[in-house]
């Protein structure tokens, strides 16, 4: 059968794909609270039990520390190559839940949107990739490539269980790439691609300075002061104007081409309105120089996320405290190391330790920054797909942010990955009335259909 | 009867008046608890009851919306000048409780000293106050002036209640001068005068950026991130010296007179045992050209106490919070005032603001620095008291913290307070293993009666 039989299939079905998929969103697979955790095994047998039916073998949970992986593959496609397609199951909490307009675990349809936890991130593109392989399967027989499913239900919570195991680099992992459906559309009916991701390096800095809390009026003026000596560390680290102080923290840096320098410069984007609606600030900060989409794709930033530590109730306590904290991030891009990264912010860091206390640097987690050749032949297969269903042509673009299971896959197992997401900017995740789009729903199966077989020309 | 017969009796009575002040220490009067409420009413009942028996007059609770004051009078020396005793029955938590060598509400003698919460602070020296009188009542049938005794059971959670008793001004309270044994003496077996306590200013800023918390790695590099912000404020307060740099901070300050400056000078201080016993940090901190207790009583500071906000959990969020703050105070010197003070931190803040953020800065409390002249005719009489005791010159020092009541005292009472406290520097103020010195218990009562005797004159 032709691909076209697919997607009328996937067209004729359409209603019954939406009421499967809204089953699915009822479950309050919340990965990060413990009265979860039934609700996230029953996700992900619902989708075991999905995936057999649609004709996939080899269906099986893979049980975790924490929640289980779904795995399930076809591999009867001799001599084509093999797709790795990740997603998962689990979905953020819905606080504060007054503000849904509808309950997020009661799926709404309104205005065209589908509204629920987990619409789009990341239960509905997780679903496209099953409909498209039922679409296949039920209208040719098979795929028309070699598919690897595996989904996993702790991205929000880090991903560890699903690590663990591509690093174990075992053999149901084996392909020639991935199929990631978990970024978002550039703008409402432009083809996306994702080939581009910051790295980062999660850090904390210790000071401490008295051997105890002491009194500030009795010891102010001679004890120092870990949160003043903090301030001053963490003022050293960025100057004013947002660029990075740490000796050298530039010198690798492979900066973006001119031709995708000049892709970024022809999205539709507005500054002012990012400010406004997006942001809500007085003022965008960072590089002069650089563009917000060059700020927040391809230069480090460094950022702090909180101080724990000393009084921090309501009213005034005296103290100087002993010690004191601060979570400090920086993102990476494409031609540093999180490990040389990490090397020069610690030995710059000790170096600017203000007198009278001690510092600490520790690492908390990392991960490395990626970028996919846009010439790559899978790249190339997906641009084709999404042109024929949009009828436009594919913007390349990279994520600030990271997606640490891209650089698990590519270190591990050593293949590129296809990131080809449907949501759409005003989505809500993580945020109150998450949506998916049904009009992206329904063209993004679409889309992964044409772009399956594309893949295995 | 002469004053010798009181001291007799005081002497003779030692034994008696020490197992009377174990019972009160028993009873864990920690004010910040509430299931102790009912322990601090105690506290002040058993007090108001001892007051009565040995002959004070009008003693009654005053109940405030926290925890009872007491008061007590005996106005019978006509001609002569009332002082205002002042104390508090009211204690610090115990914690960390099993640091304790011996349970903090089971008073224990051991070498020399009696060790509890509250045995110096304030219990045991509001019992001197007690004992000295009754010694004087029971052997000479009168008081040698005029008393009123005011106890307050919220000294350690910030005395609001006797506060605004004091501002309203109430003729009970009318007085020449106060007495306040809550301070200590600078060295074992010196007679010590606290002469000068420092006023404070303590303040939030609070810095604005988003409108809401955003992903770090999706906006990090264009928004902006106010707990960076909040360090680079923090970082221009004050210089790596320790100089504060608000404009115009120190132009009011009234420096120690050289004869001040020459006494502070002779005490037994050494500042590296200071550092290395008291503070225990790598090295002290502060001004240059100024000696520690010159920066600890006559020099302004300031200090940050904590950094509330963002993400202060374990392991990683990676979070730009919308917001953050920051807890800042600065001790205030003879000469500046808290209006002045804040005023020109709070324009200077507001100058020195990062772009893409709004920023508040809030007065939460403030206190008046005080200083009482060593020449003042009450001090001079400490003074005599105190040489006839201790066969030794009193020291005049200050304090680097602040006691509010001695600002409320002057400013609605219009009245200068002595502050002759026994306490010794290692008694474990607020920390375990609390003690007074037996010694000084003994010799403080002596003090206090001739003082009082002094003092009429």
């Amino acid at each position: 059968m032709s691909s076209l039989s697919a997607i009328a299939f996937a067209r004729q079905n359409h209603p019954r794909f939406l009421e499967e998929l809204k089953a699915l969103l009822r479950i309050p697979s919340v990965s990060t609270l413990p009265e979860h955790a039934g609700d996230c095994h029953f996700a992900a047998e619902v989708l075991a039990a999905e995936l057999s039916r649609i004709g996939m073998e080899n269906v099986r949970l893979i049980e975790t520390a924490g929640h289980p992986l779904v795995y399930a593959d076809w591999l009867h496609a001799e001599g084509k190559p093999t797709v790795l397609t990740y997603g998962h199951y689990d979905v953020q909490p819905p606080d504060p839940v007054d503000e849904w307009h509808t309950p997020p675990f009661e799926p709404v349809e309104r205005d065209g949107n589908l509204y629920a936890r987990g619409a789009v991130d990341d239960k509905g593109q997780v679903y496209m990739h099953v409909k498209a392989l039922e679409s296949l399967l039920m209208t040719r027989g098979s795929l028309p490539l070699n598919v690897r499913v595996l989904l996993e239900g702790e991205e929000e919570i880090g991903g560890e269980g699903i690590a663990g195991f591509v690093a174990s680099k075992p053999p149901e992992l084996k392909a020639d790439f991935a199929l990631i459906s978990d970024t978002e559309m550039f703008a409402p009916g432009l083809p996306t691609l994702c080939v581009g991701l910051r790295g980062m390096i999660y850090t904390e800095i210790e000071v401490r300075g008295a051997h105890t809390d002491l009194h500030s009026g009795m010891y102010g003026g001679a004890a120092p002061n870990p949160f003043f000596a903090l301030a001053q560390i963490l003022a050293r680290l960025k100057d004013e104007h947002g660029h990075i102080l740490i000796p050298g923290f530039y010198e690798d840096i492979i900066p973006p081409s001119p031709e995708e320098l000049q892709a970024w410069h022809s999205l539709p984007f507005d500054e002012e309105h990012y400010r406004i609606s997006e942001v809500g600030a007085r003022q965008l900060v960072g590089e002069a120089g650089f563009s917000v989409l060059e700020r927040t794709w391809a230069r480090p930033t460094l950022d702090v996320h909180g101080i724990p530590g000393g009084f921090t109730g309501a009213g005034a306590k005296t103290v100087i405290p002993a010690k004191a904290q601060a979570k400090v991030s920086m993102r990476l891009v494409p031609g540093m190391t999180p490990a040389k990264a990490f090397a020069q912010y610690k030995s710059y860091v000790e170096k600017i330790v203000p007198p009278g206390v001690d510092v600490e640097v520790r690492l908390i987690h990392s991960g490395d920054p990626c970028l996919i050749p846009v010439n790559n032949p899978y790249i190339q297969a997906a641009t084709r797909a999404l042109h024929e269903v949009w009828k436009k042509d594919t913007v390349f673009i990279r994520s600030g942010g990271s997606i640490p299971i891209v650089g698990d896959f590519a270190q591990h197992l050593g293949i590129p990955s296809v990131m080809m997401g449907f949501g759409l900017p005003d989505d809500n995740l993580h945020a109150p009335n998450e949506k998916f789009h049904l009009k992206n729903f329904e063209l993004g199966i679409e889309s992964l259909i044409l772009f399956l077989e594309e893949a295995a020309r």
